[in-house]
């Protein structure tokens, strides 16, 4: 194993680490904003940033004036983290007290998207990430905003996922106390939409924002 | 300026910066997983962890086998960020499209905790961030427990707020297209409790998770 090889093994709690790359593409559509780490004059940098997911690749964007991707681009080591927490797990003891959720980490390098016609279906799958099909509803972008954009993509070769699920583990003696012990499950809520004041009133809701409200979670 | 003064500069759309200690501890206070990057042999890692505050620091915990926390430990630099999603942000073009968010970068120096009572302190503090008071109807670390735990500390002192709120900023033209526009809210939800099937269910449900249940977010 080479050095990255060895990177994205899970170290502690080994049972909980997962590789294979379904289950890795199934929690990265769960979410859409990951934290990017990368080195920054030998400071690690952690910013929060979007992402959508074709195949096994993550496309990134950001204005060529951002500090994150004008680093990134220059192909430096990157680490990029997505956590989906699904709840809180009460144990008897404070020490076994957990949090069940799915994680993937990614390592790699990012790589300049250059040809247009990629960076177009780049942008159109950040955007599907976030709320499917908005991009057929609205304007596209024009020439002076493809020129603003830097689409960067970074590979899933090296990704490695880690979940906790279920209930409490207590110590065996601790099963005796009169503790309430379980699990409070935690999602994510879509609230009703807030239409713009600037807007005709008389435009509807669309198709795209009616199908996220209707889901429970992204 | 020194390197890290500048680092905690927010870069991009410097308008949506803050550095006021009252806005960074808030947006802190909303959460209680974090992202934390380092640099291990020449690569950037990011590990999400749970994180308490106490006044102007931060304590993390975790396993002495911990991979993070034996980096972490040796004082290497460190960043810490925080970021709570609080809605979609639908404009008339694509270009447009933002989120609104709060989200907190801190830049420094994790510090060991050897003290046992203000180790003792941290764990309570990282519990009652996830869950206030829960500490008290548990039974607490026995010693074994305490020494497999290693508590570490991060000051505020290097830290910003970066936040964007409230609905789309189209392009003059833009008003005039026929695209619904506005605001999607994104908030965090509890479950109902899930009693562990071990337990006898003649234990009540805790006031500290109905505290919780009560509240609309954390």
């Amino acid at each position: 194993m080479n050095k990255i090889d060895q990177k994205i093994k899970v170290k502690r709690a080994p049972k909980r680490g997962q590789y294979d790359t379904e289950t890795i593409h199934r929690i990265l559509d769960r979410d859409f904003l990951c934290h990017v780490g990368f080195i920054h004059e030998d400071y690690p940098v952690v910013i929060p940033t979007l992402y959508g997911r074709l195949n096994n690749q993550l496309y990134l964007h950001g204005s060529n004036a951002s500090r994150m991707i004008k680093d990134l681009k220059k192909g430096i080591p990157v680490s990029l983290t997505v956590t989906k927490v699904d709840g809180l797990v009460l144990a008897r003891s404070a020490f076994h007290h957990s949090m069940n959720y799915e994680s993937v980490v990614v390592f790699g390098n990012a790589e300049f998207v250059d040809d247009p016609s990629e960076k177009l279906i780049a942008l159109k799958v950040l955007s599907d990430q976030i709320i499917q099909n908005r991009w057929e509803e609205v304007r596209e972008p024009n020439e002076k905003e493809m020129k603003a954009t830097t689409v960067l993509k970074i590979s899933l070769d090296k990704a490695s996922a880690k979940i906790r699920k279920g209930g409490p583990v207590d110590d065996k003696d601790d099963y005796a106390l009169s503790v309430w012990a379980g699990e409070i499950p935690i999602s994510q809520k879509y609230g009703l939409p807030i239409p713009d004041e600037l807007m005709d009133s008389e435009i509807k809701v669309p198709s795209s924002v009616n199908k996220i409200m209707k889901g429970l979670e992204k």
